[in-house]
C-alpha cells in the first residue's frame, strides 16, 4: 500500500469543483471501461449537481482571477515559468470556450432514454429489466457503441469539468508539503492567510485515516483507526500542505 | 447481438424475487472484478429491500410448496428425472438453511464502517474523501483483501438469494418458448391458468424492446423502436414464454 491523499476543502466553492473533479474521474473509468448500468451513477449526479447550481458563473470569475495571478507571479513554488505559461494558455481555452457553451447537462435533460432511465436510478434494485427493457436493450448494444454514446454525454460537462481540474490542480501545487506530527492522534493548525483546501498525505501502513475540520483561518485532523473505527491515541507522523 | 429476454413478473413475489435477483448478479459482477466504490450500490439496495420486507416467510412457504409439487410430478417440460431429484436435493437444502438462518443483512446494519458510508451513498457525488475518508481508506487495500471482504458480506444474503434463485429457475423451466407475431408491433394474450413470468425473447437487430404489463390471466405486449423511442407500428416476431 502506497501513501494515500486526504483532501479537506475550507469553502464551499472548493468543496463543490471536488465534487464534480470526483464524478469526472467516474465518467473517465466508466470511459475506459465497460462497467455496464453502473456508468450511469456517476452521469446522474453530475447532472444533479449541475442542475441545482449554475457553477459557469462562478467558473469564469475564477478563471479571469487566476489568469490575472498568473500573469503578475512568474512562478509558483512548485511551477517553473514554462508551467505558468502553459497554464495561462490553457486557462485561457477554457475560459473561451466555457463564454460560448450551454449549460451543461440541457441535452442530457431532454434525452428520452436517459431520462426515462434517471428516475428509476436512484430507486434500490429498481433497474430491473423489467423496469427498464429500453437499458436492457442499450446494455447489449457492443461495448464500442456505448462507449461512443457515453463519450458524447460526458463531452457535454467538459466546458466546467476541464477548467475545474486546471484550478484544482493550480490550488494543490500552490503549496508544499511538509513533515508533521500528531501527537495522540490529533493535530491543529492556523493560518492569517486564507486557507481553501488542506491536504493530508500519511502511509496506509499506518492504519488509520484522517477526518478534518475547519474554515479558512483554522483547521483540525484527528487520526481513526480503521480497523476499530476509533480515534487512534497514538502518534501519527504525516505530510500537510495547506493551500490558499 | 444475439436473442434478448425480456422478463415482466405477473404479481409481487415474484417481482420481488426478480429485484433480488438482479441485485445477486450485481454482487457477483462485483466479486468478480474490482469495481471500486460501485461495487457499494447492490449490497446497500439489498440491504434496504430486505429490510423493507422480510422475505423468510414468504420463501419458506413457496419451498415448501415447489418439494410437495416436484415430489409428485415425474417430469416438467424443460426437466428429465434426474434433474428434478437434484433440484428437490437443492430446494431441500435451502429451507433446512432458511430455517436456521438469521434475517439477512442484520451483521451489516451493525457494521460501523458499512453503515458510515450507507447513509451517504444515496446523494449525488456524496462520497469524495472528504466525505468518506474511511471508504478512501479501504478502497486502497489490496484488491484481494477488499474482496474477501466483500464475499463475507454478500454471503450474509446466501440465505435467501440461493432459493430465490432455485424457484426462478424452475419457473423459468416450467413452460417453453413459442414463436409468435406481434401485428402493428402489439400483442395479447389470456390464460386460465394463473400465470407469474411473461418471458420475451427476440433478436436485438430488430432494433425493438417490449414493454409487457398484465396480471394473472392476461398480459399485453407493446413493442417500442429503441432509436426513436415510439411505438413500432411493424410487424415484430418474436418467442414468448409464459410460465405459472
Amino acid at each position: 500500500m502506497a501513501d494515500l491523499i486526504y483532501e479537506q476543502p475550507l469553502n464551499e466553492k472548493i468543496r463543490g469543483y471536488l465534487r464534480l473533479e470526483y464524478l469526472s474521474q467516474q465518467l473517465q473509468a466508466n470511459l475506459d471501461c465497460d462497467q455496464q448500468h453502473q456508468c450511469f451513477y456517476p452521469l446522474f449526479s453530475l447532472c444533479e449537481l449541475t442542475e441545482r447550481c449554475d457553477y459557469r458563473g462562478e467558473l469564469l470569475k475564477d478563471l479571469h482571477r487566476q489568469l490575472f495571478a498568473l500573469s503578475k507571479v512568474q512562478s509558483l513554488p512548485t511551477l517553473t515559468n514554462d508551467d505558468v505559461d502553459l497554464y495561462i494558455a490553457k486557462l485561457s481555452t477554457a475560459r473561451d470556450v466555457l463564454q460560448v457553451s450551454a449549460r451543461p447537462g440541457e441535452q442530457i435533460k431532454q434525452d428520452r432514454f436517459l431520462s426515462a432511465i434517471k428516475q428509476r436510478f436512484n430507486m434500490p434494485g429498481a433497474s430491473c429489466n423489467f423496469d427498464l427493457p429500453q437499458l436492457h436493450f442499450w446494455l447489449a448494444k457492443p461495448w464500442a457503441v456505448r462507449q461512443a454514446e457515453y463519450q458524447e454525454w460526458m463531452s457535454q460537462f467538459a466546458s466546467i469539468l476541464l477548467p475545474i481540474k486546471l484550478l484544482l490542480d493550480l490550488t494543490r501545487q500552490s503549496a508544499p508539503y511538509a513533515q508533521h506530527e500528531a501527537t495522540a492522534g490529533f493535530y491543529q493548525g492556523n493560518s492569517t492567510e486564507s486557507l481553501s483546501l488542506v491536504r493530508v498525505k500519511l502511509a496506509a501502513e499506518q492504519g488509520c485515516y484522517p477526518t478534518i475540520s475547519g474554515h479558512k483561518n483554522r483547521y483540525a485532523i484527528h487520526f481513526v483507526q480503521f480497523d476499530k473505527q476509533k480515534h487512534c491515541d497514538q502518534s501519527v507522523q504525516f505530510e500537510l500542505s495547506t493551500c490558499p
